[in-house]
């Protein structure tokens, strides 16, 4: 009920304050004998971590995840999987003069309100530094379903006004991180990059865009009619902090589209059933139906800005207030690991789920 | 997890195919010792029906909604709430020819692969008529929500190219069904009637929006960290058929924005804590900050359209294939009542969820 | 949260007071594709109907289930399932007099205590009613179960203090519905039966037990560590009205053994692992180990009984009561089909539990 | 699904092999701004431990619990309560020799043959070992009932064939730790001490029986119809090791009684409803009805013997078998504070759940 836990049959649980001794999660419902590539947990790890490039966080954390149970040599027990990562860098200090403002658009407000009580020290709960965990999980996920045959792999479509004008079918998501905005689009990208370096002089932060591309998911995976696959990964992104909007396949585009544009026509190529347009994202009714799964989420501006505004205090009175310390000008970057780390628990839970179909 | 349940404290559980004997759902943990208005519940069941005017589907069905258990005299029992409607109107043989066809964009092709089995007759389980249950529940709750001094209002903002120019601010949201179309602006409705009815007589359909609005939602309403109000809106309107896009308070407007201007200043003015903009959309770290929520919902073009398309059968022949019968040619003026439903459970779950944060 | 769903891959909510226009249940996750034999679900329902023989109540009720969703030609669709029986002889007025009354270990004190509200006709939802719509998913889960080599049976081993002095083992389990009483022990049955008449003339009420015996479990149901193949059985018996005790293998005569002499030695017999005893009741560490499983359940006296009751009435005033109307002068030979079917429906969910333990 | 996760509201999931880095769990749904006594978590903890006493297992572990998360200053925040204790006297070698065999009555052979693999050292997932993540859990359950004057307590009430003649109404529970065995008849706990010695000294084990009896609970808890406050105790004990029977209030019992004698009459008191007698042991059709909630739980005798038994190997090959290493001779001493636990966690969650019946 307090939403810590995510998913129905692969479900990851998590705990930790950006500030306390640790973070980690329970991951239950892992399939068992399955032999992880621990190295690559670590390096999805990486792509999230603080401090990797110079338009990130220069905050330095190691993130180093350390499994507690549920894997032996490197194989799933079956067992649930106890996981931590301890918070090295937590200069607590940073957030003393802080404690009894409520930054706008940050969560301090509503924690206060809803739970009476609050870990003032770098947003607690509500800090981003909770999605590691997530990775952690997406991870092992992606692992899993390659396995079977699935992709999972996101990158940076818009950054503020910039924006890729190829779609995900014209480009190389092998060179996704070919660069440090995860955009694999080499001139965006720089272009991007300016963008952020320069907002970020400006002690700004600016919004952006992941498109994630899901290939090779078998038709069937989704359960109507509350918990399609469509809804579950609506769900995963808008669970993730600062997002403001999700759209699958066609998505806003379709409310000016007919019908007879729309529509995808099924075609029997070879002895194969697939669509010739896929403005359905790859999802109908619900259920995957075997082509290619994409959607865009949209991040709103990270709230900590270096610049002077006006809120009020636990106290209630107006006062002004200016963020300080590290954060990142633009969360994208980042982001996209943890935009592939949720995608990937959805469609793996939603593959063992479609298991019990059959008797 | 076969994925008809919805909400975890106050439960919709629903069954029924289009053409079966009936339809109905079972609600579970809906508060006791409250006297409901049942005829406001049929009144919400005739927002949706079909039939209802000129530019929605030809069909009649009554959609009577009959309760079988739970209420007593009109009051709540706190045991679960069982109702059916009954399948008036069925012409089975619209269906008859096109069982053997997979239509672009429909379900059929999904369901047939997932199950090994489907009820061919007008969509069985993936058609719309599964959501007049959800309007059932949804009325039971805008009730409650009610009670507590929480209102829950969408309507359409966009049909096609024609938008609504008016934010939800500037529209008077008592004149949603002051026209067919449902849109609180009387010029621009009558534009999207227009529209609508020129994209019927064409044989096609045509995409919209809903905006659905949330006032007098208390703060703290929203479980972190995967369970945030947003997500769970998110999940909600993505279960709701043809939605192809979700996008709370700014959207995917934040793309573009500075942090400097997205960030929402809280204000005290005269006691009373609130932000002075609101491009949170009344959320902020997935718990409801006391500020309106607003919404947008993108609905794609309905796939029955009356020309001439291309697909394959279930041996796998490439087909011709022509869509007949009565249909929508634009879902929104009919899925209001659905959006509403499915936001005002959302809210009573978190609204009966949030109780259980103090002991 | 609310209490009326059981399961969680194959999952029955249920509605329903006695008295009420109908009963009737959800089922969720149940296999698709699979040809269903509905008369043998009738006839578990014939097993539990009242007045079906001179030991039961003489209430007349033809518990015809009606399916309304999920079935196409008898075969499940893998859509939920609807399912109602109306309630055809309610006599009402039988309990006017009652209404106000709180009769003895009923739940006429809890309910409204609870609820603030109570359907004081019958019980209301406290009514033994609702188990037939157990029975009727159990008598689905049976079928499938058997599919897949999996029986359970269930019979009456004691009734007051006549007990069958043979096992399980001795007995001719095809002998359960020889007689009225479902003891599969003639002897023992005809006593039973005369115990039961003579309590029934009176006025009184016995209590009773009931063994379920399931064969052919494959290893490997269950899920530590507390989700135990065995807990979720004993979750299932005591969900039962008027249940006090439930006890797997050797029970609460483990309380007096040695480890030596209750341990089940394994034993490799020609190539199939088997143990020698079995006090574990096929489950061990939660998990079915291959043996047969076996329970006890312990049911109180059916608590209506035609003799004078001191007892407090809404008021709070002391008052005399005597009970009417008709009842079972002893509950378990109806009960019979009842833990017939909750315990098809652990071992069926358990058995689709399990196939996801592997990717 | 995969079964390591208790509760609904207060929930509690757990991790860990016993000889893996640590154990531990998450508990989320904790009320918050609630100040924990953390001495009081750990003094329960030191009850569960090994080596505490002449009769129990010479292991010594000191089991301290590490909160990770979740609270602060002692309070708790609302957010998810990450804990661990450390693995500290692991020992794997005693455990080298008997990893390719089969255990009588241990869940070695279950294990492996459900998931493909199994951590060998120690029974891994299946050992009593994460039961003290249970206690660290239900000790903070018991303090938050407290609060509401709701007190859990069990001891033990049968070791072999030595009982306490005494009832829970008879006997000082402020006397369960005044001995090593936990009973609060001292005379009984002296014979059940030396039965548990004789029985160490010839290299076997004996069951026993624990009884627990919660005080104070409120009218209204628990949720029919499968979640009664019965079902969910039930299971919650169920899905402790070593448990063959429960029973609640006048239980097996009951079999052999009469309505006329077993039904509780109502009273009214000077004001206030009880009941003159309690065969309901406090629970009537699922609901607490103000009354002592108080059962037995059976547990078989400890599985680990020092005596030459015969069994079967990995490769399916007959063996003899004789275990070694430190064990429990008897568990129930041990078991009194996991039985608390969980029994406290029940009606915690179920205080919680009831907070949802009202608007």
């Amino acid at each position: 009920m307090a939403g810590n836990t995510f998913g129905t049959i692969f479900k990851l649980t998590t705990f930790g304050e950006s500030h306390g001794q640790s973070i980690g999660g329970i991951i239950d419902g892992c399939p068992s004998n399955f032999l992880l590539d621990l190295g690559a947990i670590q390096a999805e790890l990486d792509r999230r971590k603080p401090g990797q490039s110079s338009i990130t966080t220069q905050r330095k954390e190691t993130d180093t995840v350390e499994f507690l149970s549920g894997i032996l040599d490197g194989c799933t027990l079956g067992t649930s999987i106890g996981f931590s990562l301890k918070n090295a860098d937590q200069r607590s200090k940073d957030y003393d003069k802080i404690g009894e403002v409520y930054r706008p658009s940050h969560a301090d407000f509503t924690y206060d309100k809803k739970y009476g009580i609050r870990d003032v020290r770098g947003g607690g709960r509500s800090s981003a530094r909770e999605t590691a965990c997530r990775v952690v999980a997406g991870a092992i996920a992606k692992q899993l379903l390659a396995q079977v045959g699935i992709t999972v792999k996101s990158y940076v479509s818009q950054v503020g006004t910039v924006a890729t004008q190829n779609s995900y079918i014209q480009l190389d998501l092998n060179q996704i991180d070919s660069n440090i905005v995860r955009c694999p689009d080499a001139k965006t990208a720089a272009e991007m990059e300016t963008l952020i370096k320069v907002t970020k002089k400006n002690g700004d932060t600016v919004g952006g865009q992941i498109t994630c591309v899901i290939k090779g998911t078998p038709i069937g995976l989704g359960e109507p009619v509350f918990d399609r696959l469509n809804a579950d990964l609506a769900k995963a992104m808008f669970s993730i902090n600062a997002v403001k909007g999700f759209e699958l396949g066609s998505g806003f585009g379709a409310i000016t589209m007919k019908g007879s544009n729309h529509n995808d026509s099924f075609e029997n190529k070879g002895g194969s059933i697939s669509t010739i347009s896929n403005h359905s994202g790859g999802i109908q009714g619900g259920i995957s139906n075997g082509e290619t799964i994409y959607f865009n989420v949209a991040f709103k501006p990270v709230a900590t800005i270096i610049k002077n505004q006006s809120t009020v205090d636990r106290a209630g009175d107006n006062v002004d207030f200016k963020g300080e310390g590290r954060h990142d000008p633009c969360v994208v970057p980042r982001a996209v690991p943890i935009v592939d780390a949720m995608a990937a628990m959805v469609i793996l839970d939603h593959y063992l789920r479609a298991k019990t179909t059959q008797l």
